[in-house]
């Protein structure tokens, strides 16, 4: 744990909040300016700043549990749907450097959460990103 | 396989993308019409329509392959961060109904791909929403 990480103080329990569901590696709380009715964040109680960083032991943990998550947040707040979002870097909007990841409850008519202008490529410029991208993997 | 899901076809093959990564679940796929450079989409080869319903071994191994890709993203095409983005039913933005997770390498001063608008909620409704949502856990 980081002593000056509000993420690993809140995930570790030094400090207050709505918890959803707390195990060994995780605390899933709710978001204190919700983007809508539930938005919630899975934290990991050992720090990392993002997912770079983080083990790939908790990261294999972090998808089936925003799944239950997100399918009990459809039965008890009657959302249409949920979005899952992680932010890494701040040119990304990652504001906490701990990794975490919203889970976004989503009801027809509400306000848009995650939305781009669908960009054009050209094939050549896309073969070029795979090269680049696989040279690194 | 689904006949009629065109992100079934693509993952197995049967209609071709530009690939950044292949294994015995996944395909990693180029976004034809880009959020930005380098956008890509993590492809389950079995079908599920969402996060729900895909089960926990595949939903596991989706983050720690998205942490590889978005660190080779960052070598490769000088992203300054990267975001994850999954979306769950039509009201959370979901078009093609196969699982899949998007990868969207962030550049600084470019445009914002994940934005809300905070909002505020009381104590006493953050309690009855995780009471809620426990009871469905």
């Amino acid at each position: 744990m980081k002593e000056d990480c509000i993420f690993c103080r809140i995930a570790n329990g030094l400090i207050p909040s709505t918890t959803l569901y707390e195990d060994d590696d995780f605390r899933v709380i709710l978001d204190l300016n919700p983007a809508s009715k539930g938005h919630a964040l899975i934290l990991p109680k050992r720090h990392s700043q993002d997912l770079c960083s983080l083990d790939d032991e908790t990261a294999g943990k972090v998808l089936p549990l925003a799944g239950k998550l997100g399918t009990a947040m459809v039965k008890a707040l009657g959302c249409d749907g949920f979005n899952l979002v992680q932010n890494n870097g701040e040119a990304a909007g990652q504001t906490v450097l701990h990794f975490h990841m919203h889970i976004i409850p989503r009801y027809a008519n509400g306000p848009k959460i995650v939305a781009w202008k669908p960009g054009t490529v050209s094939k050549e410029e896309m073969a070029q990103i795979a090269e680049a991208v696989k040279a690194e993997l």
